[in-house]
């Protein structure tokens, strides 16, 4: 009786925080598409003070008295043993959660949030100016915070395990190195090969009209099954998704300039995030186990349908018709052929966002590298320069010719996310990994997308990895769905595969 | 020290409360505007929770000692002398608050929160089905769960007092009925003469495009001093105004199927409410001094715009040929005359929302009259629907032929808004009655509006209204702009002014 009274009580207390994450993640999304510029300084305060709000709720006295109460927060052992596996799972996530947010003192907190504040913006001038010099002095102090910060929360191996399990629970540096070893070492011959290899994609470049790259991109959303009773496409400066239930589960796009195939799969990367959150299982909503597993996983589905599907031949064999009519122009008089080679030409570059597949994970694995020597203490922040271009000459062969092509491309490490960019490889060595259970599974796959059939991917993903939530690790998700232990050769099998046909690398 | 202290503290938790109220605003703009609809469970759930985390901010221990060590929440007298006059101000309204807040048992609240939301449903249900019937078993638990509202809240004179402070603060029935009855004695017999004096205004609708619409209503809104870098135009089903704070404070409109002026009205309308709330005082966000007055000074606003200003002839002047020039068709062989006529039509109708500036009063004095009946209990909900159209006909000189035509047209009964109806009118009144002063300050206008400038109006209400925020009562704020004491006199003359060079009522 008393047990079930503490649940409940965790389960109304963090039901209530989850709804005010939701409307955080409202207010983000209205921040970045339809806010009136001249709102930002009160949109921060509203942002602000809703995390306050949700974080008394999840550090609260009674939050904690209840936890307290049916789980050894600080072993982890259950302290009833009635418990049913969906309790047992629910109060495994409550706990971290719990240590998460209450290994940092407040004073910790505000000094950080205020820290990082300020360092976006000396980022963004250092950007600007070109000058790695300005934001020296502040992502010394960040790399010091968050050194600190790993101490705080705690670490058995290495300082940066406590940064990556805030983004990759139960994800170790020991593993990523693992993972990300064997692919660095796979990839690099391979890209070296490729260098330079001459592929035709001008025909992807021109003006195109913004009403049909929408239209064209929802068409898309919804062949992978993507609801609009549930969710909505919209344009921002940055594509994102933003769900706050399952029942509202917004993404955007961003209309390039220039470049025809930079929305459509900014369509694909987001409707995979989307369709993740449409998923989730609802009945779950305001448990943890209602929440999504983890950034790679969330990953995963994004990079599943922008590059598993959305650069795959059959695909395009359906859709490419249909692109051709839609925007004409130079695009007429390409073939199948040449325009299945366009997208999916390989060539390093400076530019992580902009990177093709196969040179993709070698910009992460950069950071990774990069992240854990500053963590660890093996790489000073003034350094950083040179071990950048450094390591991007070692890894693609190319040196960047200004910082804001280099080190200070990326905005994470002014936000203090350390630990994060290392769930975007993850993303795909898990995509990979579900992939080959999934061709198992669905033999006739190819076919089926040459029709224009994708409804039963997005069935079989909601069966293997959406209606799950946080129930199982990522890696018991993962090798539950696949039947195999997770590695990074699936990926590695598939990039290899695919680009021996494309390049002269041999098989 | 300790004063300051507490004084501090107010103001910290007001503000806080301040901010969730903003996000809540910015849910509901976003409910009506872009959000899916497959969201609505959820978005009533997230409204929900932030009132509760606001309530208990408003009431709880905190809040409740700091104020009462500063005034006698009970007496209403201050606790020490040395308080500012923006000190004294700020007590009083934040006593006011309290009073209303704490006055509602939260079961009581729980239980009108319930009703309201099925009675609801059931008004949308018995006016599909013109059914009286369907509504009146819901409308008679409203009316006695707001007779027990009002005296819970407390009042000296009537039970409806108490209803009417929670939109329109120190107004009292006995005031109302004052000026109700003298505009309706006075405006009655007018109503008579004009009755169905034939007036062409055909030519204002037809087929009208979306985007010029818009398109044309921003410009008006810029003319206005409207800013888009603190605010939108968007559309939704009904015209609405929503405010987080004066740097984001956002309005939509409606397309009309047919109607041309529909919009641009609502426009007008919903552009005086986004002007007043961009105005008030950002150096007091958060003190409730920073607040809109009331109720029914915003109305003053919006209905300053939409008639005062959208309905003269100085302003038609100017923006008529722009008019016709965009919307060319039937709108190309009219002349001014005819549209000034044609957009000041007065004929007795059914529908309060689409009521002329002449009739208008009327359908509200007949809702303020029977709300007082239900409320001190001498009108029966099952007598409704004959008091109505009795009073209808008295009035108008008409009788609905439907109960959708009739008492089943507002929303407001439904949401247990008793108290909220007369605010319509005393908006009118008290824009009349500022009218008078501007007139005097600015004797030259209908020449500078002739010239499409409108911004010098604008900065004389901001003067005059929205830089005071709730610093003064609506009386004082009123009295002091025009030097005069509030009466129904300058709208009256007004009325009769304006129509007597219309339509042969004399003068």
């Amino acid at each position: 009786m008393e047990t079930e009274k503490n649940f409940d009580r965790l389960l109304q207390l963090s039901k209530q925080a989850r709804i005010l994450e939701g409307v955080s993640s409202i207010l983000d999304w209205d921040q970045e598409t339809y806010m009136p510029d001249g709102a930002s300084g009160i949109r921060s305060e509203q942002v602000k003070t809703l995390a306050g709000v949700i974080h008394r709720i999840k550090t609260g006295k009674k939050f904690g008295t209840a936890l307290n109460k049916l789980i050894d927060v600080n072993k982890g052992s259950y302290l009833s043993k009635s418990f049913s596996e969906e309790q047992k799972a629910a109060l495994r996530e409550w706990r971290r959660d719990y240590l998460h947010n209450t290994s940092l003192p407040t004073k910790f907190i505000e000094d950080f949030t205020k820290l990082t504040s300020q360092a976006i913006i000396a980022w963004r001038e250092a950007k600007e100016q070109d000058s790695f010099q300005h934001f020296a002095p502040s992502l010394e102090k960040i790399v010091t915070m968050c050194r600190r910060k790993a101490d705080l929360l705690g670490y058995k191996e290495h300082p940066y395990d406590a940064l990556l399990d805030l983004y990759e629970p139960d994800m170790t540096t020991k593993e990523v190195s693992t993972l990300f070893d064997g692919l660095r070492l796979a990839l690099s011959p391979l890209i070296k090969k490729i260098e330079n290899h001459p592929v035709d994609h001008a025909f992807l470049f021109g003006k195109w009209d913004k009403t049909k790259q929408l239209a064209f991109g929802k068409t898309l959303l919804d062949h992978m099954g993507y609801s609009f009773t549930n969710g909505r496409l919209d344009c921002s400066v940055h594509p994102f998704s933003s769900s706050s239930h399952p029942t509202d589960s917004r993404i955007t796009t961003r209309i390039h300039p220039t470049s025809l195939m930079s929305s459509i799969f900014a369509v694909l990367h987001e409707g995979g995030h989307g369709l993740y959150e449409m998923g989730l299982p609802v009945e779950w909503y305001g448990n943890p186990l209602g929440n999504a597993r983890s950034l790679g996983v969330h990953e995963s589905q994004s990079r599943w349908w922008e590059t598993r599907i959305g650069l795959s031949r059959p695909f395009w064999k359906y859709f490419f018709p249909q692109l051709q009519d839609t925007f004409k122009g130079p695009l007429k008089n390409v073939s199948f052929e040449q325009f299945y080679r366009g997208i999916n030409k390989v060539m390093p570059s400076f530019i992580r966002i902009e990177a093709d597949e196969m040179t993709y994970p070698m910009h992460v694995i950069l950071r990774f590298e990069l992240e854990k020597g500053l963590i660890e203490g093996t790489l000073k922040v003034k350094d950083i320069p040179e071990a950048w271009n450094d390591t991007m000459e070692r890894y693609l062969g190319i040196t960047p010719p200004s910082f804001q092509q280099g080190c200070l491309q990326d905005i994470h490490w002014s936000m203090g996310g350390f630990g994060y960019f290392p769930t975007y490889t993850l993303g795909n060595i898990y995509a990979a990994h579900l992939f080959e259970a999934f061709e198992k599974d669905q033999p006739q796959w190819e076919k089926e997308v040459e029709k224009g059939e994708l409804l039963f991917i997005k069935n079989w993903l909601a069966d293997k990895i959406y209606r799950h939530g946080s129930f199982y690790s990522t890696r018991d998700l993962l090798e539950k769905a696949s039947k195999k232990k997770l590695s990074s050769k699936a990926y590695l099998d598939y990039l290899t595969k695919k680009f021996s046909q494309l390049y002269p690398i041999g098989h």
